[in-house]
């Protein structure tokens, strides 16, 4: 397999993006990727979208983007794993180049999701229709679930899901691209709406548009361009059962374990090395227990070391979601596995401004769909 | 780039599968898949589907069926690029092997569309929503446009037509797996009720469900399991506009004009060169054009090559759709482009009982969405 780096990436603003379709709003992050990463070609490229179909009525994605984008007649190739899609169109694009069968490849992810569908309805297309929804279950049940499983196993308390929405408001309030620009404070999260006990309005990402890009080449390319290239050392992707009611455990999650290992083996890094991450915060408890099935921290110990301040960005020991993450920053499904490699690009080419980690030279991106059934891990490195 | 192999193949019969769910249909095909190549395990799996969150409420495809097949935790994505989406599928597990990612990797296809969905109204997400289906049209309207421009600009003749349903309900009947094993007359194709001016419903392809299914390996894995090799020779995909307005032309089909130069080059074969061929008939017209866009004949003589006989298997000079093609065999879109690749791979390996082509040593596979605006080209080769 070919080394390969990613050399440019481009984003549009995350929110209620209600004058723009959803072909705007990925070209107009496609654009952006393209320009940053001065290429005058793409050779191919892959859209992660959750499910066009149900949102906006339109399936056949790729070929409409790449149509609005001027880039027939290249391959284009939709890609959908539920909330992990953007990562899965990464890990497409990295297999692509590392075959060598093409040199430059856009990845991108999209979602229009404040068109009027019943968005709890859609999600809930993700999750095991036949055995979960059926009987009325959708995803903040799913995860209040498992945070009370969480809860009762290790002791975790409302104050420290809490902690995890604070910390992520605190990141993204300095992120010009996210949907919530605002800081919340404790008292605000656990007096906030309840949605599905424990978990309250403030536990749970938003409903959002977006898109987001990124170009990813051979080292040749990146030497020939003069880019700064920031190589992708690791990328991994595992499957677990689709409900919840399949797995031996529901306070660790499966695909998350697997993925991980593979991802330090093909990296040959441990967690220590990891300077900061991006991980797949859809709800207040799903960061704990990422940050523990990643091997952060202990089993059981999440919780406590989110609400002690070792993920935020100054303590600077490992910190998690500094572009605010799913919370804050928003998730538009099939964007946001993009959008966490685009904050570990501007990390590692320390553009981050006031969410720059210090010495970041190791960043990790940790992407997943429903409630774990699917986990795309990738690792770049910069310097 | 790896050499890539076919070692196995299974699927379902295709038609209305009403006792049969999604997950059920996809788990038997991939299982004959397995069985067939003789493998213990599989790295990887790619899906192809069109719809599932359409037809049958459910995305997050990929888990779904991962876990169903009982194949957890090994990565599984679910590609699509609408009626393509099978080919698509197949790329994507050929580029994971050609990179060395993965030795073995399972390429499905499934569809269930019988279950109540309004099947027109949903494979129409697969034009361009804004600027084609508001305005009202479906796809029978947008491939009776290209039928009449075709008609109008080269004498194709409503009998020429014809002729290819005939052909291949002849090659279906021969199929075990064919949705319809009856054979039409020219009269009754012609005579058969009105859908969209000048396509009768029998130069349509039907509703269907079904799933498919094909193992890929490396070479080395090929050998050491005895296998008499199929080798992917070529893999090739091209998008054009999504609208046909876009278009210079509507009766050339740019996507499979740039596809098959790539792939014709890739292979180092010549459109003489290829023994036999499945294509894309969704209707009758398709099949014209893609007969001639792939170069087996010059344009405008894609209708009188089907009446003179020269694409049946009787005459064996490039037989086309010797399966009985979508028309016939029936077209569950997502598997449409795997079960494509499974005749290959029967014709190639000499197993394809009644329908056998001689001397087959290049088959050829085409692949299409929408009206053309995706299309994925495989070439294979055996002996």
């Amino acid at each position: 397999m070919r080394d390969v780096v990613v050399i440019g990436a481009g984003m549009t603003k995350f929110g209620e993006l209600w004058g723009k379709s959803i072909r705007d709003i990925f070209t107009e992050a496609a654009q952006k990727a393209i320009e940053d990463a001065g290429v005058d070609h793409i050779d191919s490229m892959y859209v992660g979208a959750m499910s066009p179909g149900l949102f906006v009525g339109q399936e056949h994605l790729s070929a409409v983007l790449a149509d609005y984008l001027g880039v027939n007649p290249i391959p284009a190739t939709h890609v959908e794993s539920a909330c992990a899609s953007g990562g899965v169109a990464f890990r497409q694009a990295f297999l692509e180049v590392a075959s060598g069968a093409s040199d430059i490849v856009l990845a991108g992810g999209v979602e229009k999701m404040t068109d009027g569908a019943d968005v709890t309805e859609v999600l809930a297309t993700a999750a095991d229709q036949e055995y979960e929804v059926y009987q009325g279950i959708t995803f903040p049940g799913l995860y209040a679930m498992i945070a009370h499983a969480h809860m009762h196993q290790y002791g975790t308390t409302r104050e420290q899901l809490a902690a995890v929405a604070v910390k992520n408001h605190r990141n993204g309030a300095k992120n010009p691209n996210a949907q919530f620009r605002s800081e919340v404070t404790l008292e605000q999260v656990i007096n906030s709406t309840m949605v599905a006990d424990p978990l309250r309005l403030l536990d749970c990402s938003p409903v959002s548009d977006g898109g987001a890009a990124v170009i990813l080449a051979s080292i040749e390319v990146a030497k020939k361009l003069n880019k700064n290239p920031i190589r992708v050392i690791a990328s991994s992707q595992a499957s677990d059962t689709i409900a919840l009611h399949g797995r031996s455990s529901i306070t660790t999650l499966g695909s998350v374990v697997t993925a991980a290992e593979k991802a330090y083996r093909m990296a040959d890094v441990k967690p220590a090395d990891v300077d900061f991450a991006e991980v797949h915060d859809c709800f207040t408890i799903a960061e704990i227990l990422v940050s523990e099935d990643l091997g952060f921290f202990e089993k059981g110990k999440g919780g406590q070391a989110a609400a002690d301040g070792l993920t935020s960005l100054e303590c600077n020991l490992t910190p998690i979601n500094t572009s605010g993450g799913l919370k804050s920053k928003g998730h538009p499904v099939g964007a946001t596995g993009i959008a966490q490699i685009i904050e570990l690009y501007e990390q590692l080419s320390g553009k981050a401004g006031a969410r720059q980690v210090l010495d970041a030279h190791i960043g990790m991106a940790q992407n997943m769909g429903g409630s774990g059934a699917s986990c795309v891990i990738h690792i770049l490195e910069g310097k």
